[in-house]
């Protein structure tokens, strides 16, 4: 017998064939609507605008709109209707959805959109806009199944099969009070398998974790993400419900949340994209390359301090960049470590201090094993390859090897202090802490080579290059 | 009138108390019933051993399953236990929470309790298990809503009740065919509202999307997340479903693969965490360290026939660490931007062209802007503080201007072709890049740097320090 095997996904192409294939109309529409709406969009991409204009009335405005949603950018594919046809569209869609939209369009057309919107979307909108691109409420959808407390378990169903025509997010349903204040949660499957005479009440979660609308993405997206819910309400301060955060605006804010992160960690203020300008780009990226600059300046000269060592032992700045590069590495090691288990949980003094002596025990090994590595190697390289006597080789490669262990172990502790100091103060410390780190490495390992240098090479034992 | 401002959530809290409040069982019972999974099992984690085991028969084997995957290491909990009571737990709990679970025991633990699940969980954690950790069919659920397709509406609905007393993930049930193959996936909302003489075929999704079980998580979890669904099925190679990915394992994977890739461009060949041991942490960083050190000696080889323009004009030496900093700190932010940028999306080798020419050009900007600042205030540093004349001043100066901006343009293109040319042959572009592109920008920077002064200042100007 053949094993079949699974037949690969080619849905993309597979969509793009059946729209230019001409069929006809009804068995267009009705192939289209075994597709996922997410392929669908990725179609789109792939036809020409007149082809698009020709299948939309096809799918109808409804489903255009959750197609649109799916888009990266959706603002050149609405470009190209009339505008009425994109407001109609925009309309339909979800209210994160519409304004992820609407924020990509320029101030005219946005403004003519928004005017033109059916009530309940603007009204959706207009609330959606008026909160800070930073604050929970923006990444907030208004589509969700909401009921009454005082309900039987038949009206509730009722209810729900009512409100779930125009609402997608339906495995929660949220109840409020007489006041239309939150009341509690629902799992829609407690009211699927609920026997008819149950009393509602007892289905209801009261002490449903929610957040408020103006909390900041950062402080509460771990928090929500703990509890793994397939959405959470946003809460007003009067106690209404203002919308709900599903799981996909989890994935989205967690992801962006790290991909700020991950941008911070590499000096840059805040996350590019491949369709970036170019004067965006190089405004993210400057300010902590100017920061860098001045910094450099001032380990620069304290450099300039050691001269005279350089001018009798030429060959100890040969040993410069590897132990600022080893120092910085390590430095940055800890910083990553650190803002992790700080931006995860919230931890004691105790474990604060544990985390840093345990980064100072990583430096100390780490920079033990390669201190004697770079002794014994650099040793031999010093002699063989320059010329030196073997005991003056093994003497500037001690003072390498001694240099390394000991910038690893205060690098390790500043990139641990450093990061834990600005989230004290509370600045991101993603953001603050990579330039500063560079340079108090800098400096610490220059001083120690340097002085090392002096002390054992010039002063005691009169070493000459 | 007084406004009512939303109360704070203080639900761990005030769950201790309630727990310790020597409540009637009747009572307590049915005040836990309020709170969520999540809530009692951070409370759980401030009790003593004795509360928690009077804790476990009053809420049910059931519920603490459910509130054992909250916890960030059940472990722990689980020991408190006679083993068999913990083997009744990890019995229900969904397949992938009791595999965490399982995985931070000591492996004869971990046998005994495989060797004591029933018959189906012990199945389901046996499959789990049969995936390595980076497929994502070590990820799925085996908790899910299966139906075939030649149902009834009717049958489908009374199919659906009876499943969902057993599994949580009610969402979107999937549909088989009489081969037990994937047909097709039905959104719950479109069955609920669905009349009673719709012919189920008409709700069917035929094309929707699907992963296979030994895909690896990394190269299938931005199209996962792109559905935005709140699952996805994971089939096996005979077409029959193994088990789903929830929005739940989706918001995980996104988290641990950005996790990764934001401790290797630190440095670390893995995430770590808190409780992470002193000799896994030193194994976990000591392969770049030791990489990055004979990469070094390597420079410092190449710094090393420079001496004589060292030896010339010693000043020149107090500015290199400025310039490999900037060097080095340019091609991160290229580096960061790119590997996000290959992570997101297929690049077309246009596309990829002209991210290299783009970024050259952010490094030409920035660096002309720097060099300048560099010029004019280094100039000024040297001839005021140094006491050099002027002309020559802006002399040393502007070699490390010059150096700059040569320094920062071949940092951003090499810091975006690395990670390309990595991804080209496969290799994880976030671990192998960082150390490469380090060597390559210093050795560029040297070479830049100490040429100019070489060329300029010794060769042809004749300056001296």
């Amino acid at each position: 017998m053949e094993t079949e095997v699974l037949k690969e996904q080619h849905y993309v192409e597979e969509l793009v064939d059946i729209i230019r294939s001409g069929l006809p109309k009804e068995e267009l529409i009705d192939r289209l609507s075994d597709y996922h709406d997410n392929d669908i969009a990725d179609a789109l991409t792939k036809l020409t605008p007149d082809e698009r204009r020709e299948l939309y009335p096809l799918i109808g405005v409804e489903r255009v709109a959750e197609i649109f949603a799916y888009l990266d950018d959706a603002e050149p594919y609405l470009k190209e209707l009339p505008i009425e046809s994109a407001a109609k569209i925009v309309s339909e869609m979800d209210s994160d959805d519409a304004v992820d939209v609407l924020e990509e369009m320029d101030a005219t057309t946005k403004h003519k959109i928004v005017g033109m919107l059916d009530k309940e979307a603007s009204e959706d909108v207009r609330l959606l806009f008026s909160y800070d691109e930073d604050e929970i409420g923006s990444r907030m959808t208004t589509n969700f199944i909401m009921i009454h407390n005082n309900l039987t378990i038949r009206q509730a169903m009722r209810e729900l099969i009512e409100q779930a025509g125009e609402n997608d997010n339906i495995s929660t349903i949220y109840v409020i009070d007489d006041e239309d204040k939150f009341y509690g949660a629902i799992d829609l499957k407690d009211l699927i398998i609920a026997r008819e005479y149950t009393d509602l009440e007892d289905l209801i979660s009261h002490s449903y974790p929610y957040v408020k609308d103006h909390e900041k993405v950062a402080d509460c997206i771990e928090q929500i993400k703990d509890y793994a819910e397939d959405s959470i309400p946003v809460l007003q301060e009067d106690g209404t419900i203002a919308g709900i955060i599903t799981s996909q605006d989890i994935v989205e804010a967690v992801d962006d949340e790290m991909g700020e992160d991950y941008a911070k960690l590499a000096g840059l203020t805040a996350e590019e994209d491949l369709n970036e300008k170019l004067t965006e780009s190089v405004k993210k990226r400057l300010p902590w390359l100017v920061i860098l600059l001045f910094l450099g300046m001032v380990v620069s000269s304290v450099v300039g301090a050691f001269e005279s060592v350089v001018a009798v032992i030429p060959i100890v700045m040969c040993f410069q960049s590897l132990i600022l590069d080893m120092a910085g590495n390590v430095g940055t090691q800890s910083l990553a470590v650190t803002i992790r288990v700080l931006m995860d949980e919230e931890l004691t003094a105790k474990q604060k201090l544990m985390l840093v002596v345990k980064e100072m025990k990583i430096g100390f090994v780490n920079g033990l094993f390669l201190g004697v590595m770079a002794w014994l190697f650099l040793g031999i390289y010093i002699c063989v390859i320059k010329g030196y006597p073997i005991h003056h080789a093994l003497l500037v490669s001690g003072c390498v090897g001694i240099a390394l262990v000991t910038a690893m172990v205060i690098s390790s502790m500043v990139g641990t202090l450093i990061p834990m100091f600005f989230k004290k103060i509370n600045v991101d410390p993603a953001v603050a802490s990579g330039p500063l780190i560079t340079t108090v490495n800098d400096l610490v390992a220059i001083v120690v080579y340097y002085g090392l240098a002096m002390l054992f090479l010039v002063d005691l034992l009169h070493v000459t290059g």
